[in-house]
């Protein structure tokens, strides 16, 4: 069974206490529950990892490479300031769909560039963890043998 | 049983003849006739419309109000240019649920902002007709009754 | 007795029902009415249209040339976008009086420019449906005839 | 009879000699004169003021708290300048309904922004001396008691 | 023999009433009858056809495909403001000569930049109605069969 | 015993009334007892003054030189408006210490910049009339003799 | 018989030798000789000159003065950067046609701006070899006596 | 005895060592040994921690959380570059003194934005090691039980 | 014999004591026995006045009108941020020389602009007390009967 | 006798000629005679040149070092594009005094940016020819023996 | 004999593995090596280090101070981001070389700028792992004994 | 043996006499002489060339193909101003190598942008003469056979 990465980035370990107006009241433990078990319908192995550091999240994709066949990434704040991470996304050439908990478009001007982005198959954006679910539909389907 | 509209904008007639390698092959009526099965495996009535003209959208979305329960919607070219559109959303106070075909914040810069963003439940964009799909979800969740 | 045109924009036609902490509870047909009563006081003769259609304002403001003597216009979203509204104001060469609802200048930035401007006599902001009735009386002082 | 401030900024002392084919030539005395008759009408009582100094402006605005009901205020140049005119307004909680006599949206790109607009009921301009009477109109309904 | 159309966009059915000081006295029939003439030397069946709406226009567009070898299009004020048209053209895959009456680069800085001009092959603007005899002579020539 | 100034810009003689949500409660004459509390402590002559006009804040700067050890100013608006202050304190050459009631950092972006601070010799923002007790605090110690 | 002049800029001597993708195979020579034939045509003799050297041009376009009655100007790069170039023509008050080989509002941003714009008649760009004779069409047609 | 959490961000490891022109010949310890006497006259138990890593940064603000009443934080560098830090604050919801050493408005224009002060009590910044003395009065005023 | 009036603007009145470096050791009062030297030689009465107040600047070029025949101006620090003053200038219609004793294009960024510039005859900057000697020769010579 | 070197720029060659409106009537012979003329007034020998080509001009001012005391520089249009002009005024450290004939700043915004002023010791712009006999005062007073 | 330290970013462990149509099919190891042989030739250490953690590479920029002579820094994408590694390399103040595999001034205009050039040596770009060579031959000259 | 052009722009002829602070002392013919070394140590004939005029440094560059095996390129101020340099070298299609002797990402803002780069191999700045050393290794080993 192909296995995907969701990769959490800076102060989602604190989701369900962090700004719940904003993020909603579900723990990323919860979050990380449901992405196994909507992995499990989809047919995919799903792992799941989190990380306040930029460099430890560069070091996991790298490490995806040849482990599992995509990455479900919520890359927090570093979204919208770290090109080192768009890098190793570009470097590792594994599929990539971006999500975000609330509709960064509908935020602070700060919040709607995205360096991910440009080398993400796309994005989802606004629906809370629901994402997480939606984002994983996309993997499998992207990674679904083409007949 | 609820419905929903699910409203497609400027040249999105066209969709499976225009620039097939960036919105792929399949028809609108494709779309829509996957929008409704879509809709039915989640309880949802789905009622499609297409229209080139600003004016039109804005009037089936006033139209809407009183009759769906929520919009998926698709402004085309408008998403960048529409301030009417994203008036008209806010006037209607429906659930809207933003798709894209292609990844927009991966293309020209001038398709990065969203007039409509600020006024949707989130954006999902660049997973193809699997969007509209992924956003009916959204839309079923979003209006199933809170216990 | 002369005639004015009194043309209003997209979603006008839901005021009352629209964000009513924006845009206050009367309704279209309140405002319509009034108008026609402030320019009975004025000795004017109210012609009241609106539409959502960038295209049908055009048309109107065109056929408004040799019918009616000047137009009071709240081009809602359209004031902030279209330049084809104001060559239309340009071709005509009618006095037009630009009246905005609530204060564009103390709204987003977007809405603080108007494309309407500098093809109109001037602009009155922020006073509500009053301000129509403002705007009637700056139209009947500019067509008394000059002694 | 509640009473209110009419307050002119600088160079409207050089009214009616100053750029006629810009401001007309009416003087500032032809004004304050019409001021006081609008206000008759509308049953508040008008005092008129003007200065060419920003700090007699601010001092204005602050005795005016408890003395009057409300300002139209003509802050000339002050207008795209003065944060400190605006605090002073935001400070004493008066309605204010900003007026300037040529349509500053159709003149110089300096002269389109107003930092007195965000703390005003509205703004009125390009009317010329009329923009007054149209103010006193708005201030009147304003302070008039809702029932 | 090829035909192609000739497409006019907003306040272009002014021609000739119009701010003839910027655009001239030539009428929109004139321009058509010479379009028409144009094609006749160049060996091309040349239809007109002019709308003040967006929409009608990409419906043209669309309509075109197929029936007409090219475009020449002078789409008014929308060249600047209409994503729309642009999709529209670049969906189609018809040659588009890009035609303005006046010099847009010598106006104002918002009549500058055409969403137009990156899908059409080229641009022609400040010859008045000349212009659209040239356009007519350069898609004769790109539609000639290549030897 | 060496005298500082403290110098009160616009609006701040209405502390305590104005927008306490923002600003607090504590009026200018109990902010005005307190520093020469906090001088007494520290052993600094305070004296206070407070001028809406900008003029007369830079003649008080300038008659400060030869007279007082050093300036702790709050020059509020026009920190943000006037390089004619930034002008006299570099003119002075005396030490000063830029204090705000409010977190400038966190409101509207007009308030971020600071034409005082590139001649003081730092900035406290944020923590209402305590500011000033700091601002003695770092005067005084800047004054005390080297060893 | 009248004469004009046909100046071409930096680079385009190397023509059909250079990025034959983007100006296509046509060398100057080839582009010179139709224009004497082109000129031929319309009764105008044809004097044609390139320099890469931005004083020469000026030089050439002073001396063109009281020789020529008009100038077709490829300015090449110097389009963009030149404000010299544009101050000679308007020296001179002779009518200039701006050509340019590419399409020049479909390449970098760095293209889309014209210095020579605003003082010649109009733009014409994006057809190859063809504007030049286009271009002699325009002025044969300028210089023609008004009747 | 309430405690607060004195962090230190990059290169402020090499304070005394580092451009002493600029940030004064103190070294961390220094500050630090002054941090925790003036924690002791206000009351307050204060642990130091510096670390050039942002990841070990935000861990350590969200462990602060339950652990401290409020934070001091010289963000570095990462105050102009990182929106991590500022969600971590916001997310932990205590108190922060945001502090520098230099004055960052005063020298180059990208130490002047400030990501951390949107969501900190305010800024000290200019007055070297005396700022952390400040920073520490004002949390211990913040967290004093209010009467 | 013609007068001409001398206006000086803030912190002017410390020439010689502030920055000597910028703006060298000559006081104000040397100047202006200066200017009256100048202006005898050429035939010109100068009268000089400082002041550090916008409005009294404003009131005395007001004042100028039908009492002067021009006016020398160096307004200091507003010359960048007071469009009052320029409003003042064109108010009055008389011939302005805007002097400067450093060459403020040389300086930083916001020195660059002058809102007095577009309605001065021109510009001298750059020269220390020998800008005003100049000045007064263009006022002698712009004053001097046409013949 | 000290010689100095009065160098204009694109375009001077034409004065008299070119745009009268905007720098008058008088030729180059004539403004290069005047300033012969106040150079001998002066006691500095003048030597003119004019060139269009901006190399030919760097070339002028490398071999003005040992041999002129100082250049009167009117750079013309290269005024606002020219690095290298610039970079050549610094090398060879020559007091430089530039010259406009129309006041720049009161122009095109492109106008108002000069590359020269921060090399130069000062700027007149705006009083026509007289302005060069200004600037040669200026370094006549300039390398007057200090004593 | 003088060790240098060469200090890879981001990615660059991947180097041969990632988009080598852009950074070549040269290893990190190969470049490394190099590196040394570099060394050798030039008489200089070489210690290498490859790290994606930017407080990783901050330590050892602070490490290096005292153990090396110098640094090649390729800093990957923090170049664009990280004002810390600045102020890293400004506390140590050793000599720093900064490399680039690929031409970032040819690439995405968020690569153009660098956060590193300001306080290093200088920049070397676009020569793939020979500009790492070039890199070393600079510090070594730099760090040959001055005689 | 192959040969290579060393092209040097404006200003550098005053190598060694020109700010020898920023450039050094080496003057032109020292560089000359040292990149004809250079040259001989990696097996390439070395002809070097300056010029101030942009035209004459096009014209090199053109003469360049067919002559040179590629180009080491400084092209002083115009680097920053001249897309003909640009295009020039984009014409001929010769390896160029850019080099500068300062590190111009160091200096003022409008030196950090080169029109050169994006046609160049890569870009090396801020050595001084060693620049040009490392520059003809980069060349020599670009033009070494592939095997």
């Amino acid at each position: 069974m192909t296995s995907i990465l969701v990769l959490n980035g800076p102060n989602l370990n604190l989701l369900g206490q962090r700004q719940p107006e904003v993020y909603g009241r579900t723990t990323l433990q919860d979050v990380e529950d449901m992405c196994v078990a909507s992995g499990k319908d989809a047919g995919l192995d799903v792992i799941c990892m989190q990380s306040n550091h930029e460099g430890v999240m560069i070091d996991a994709i790298h490490a995806a490479k040849g482990t599992h066949g995509g990455i479900v990434l919520n890359a927090g704040a570093y979204t919208h300031t770290s090109i080192a991470l768009r890098d190793a996304i570009a470097s590792v050439e594994l599929p990539v769909v971006e999500v975000h908990l609330s509709n960064i478009h509908a935020r602070e001007a700060f919040r709607h560039h995205s360096h991910i982005a440009p080398v993400a198959l796309g994005q989802i954006a606004g629906f809370g963890p629901q994402g997480y679910d939606l984002a994983i539909q996309v993997l499998a389907k992207h990674l679904e043998p083409k007949t």
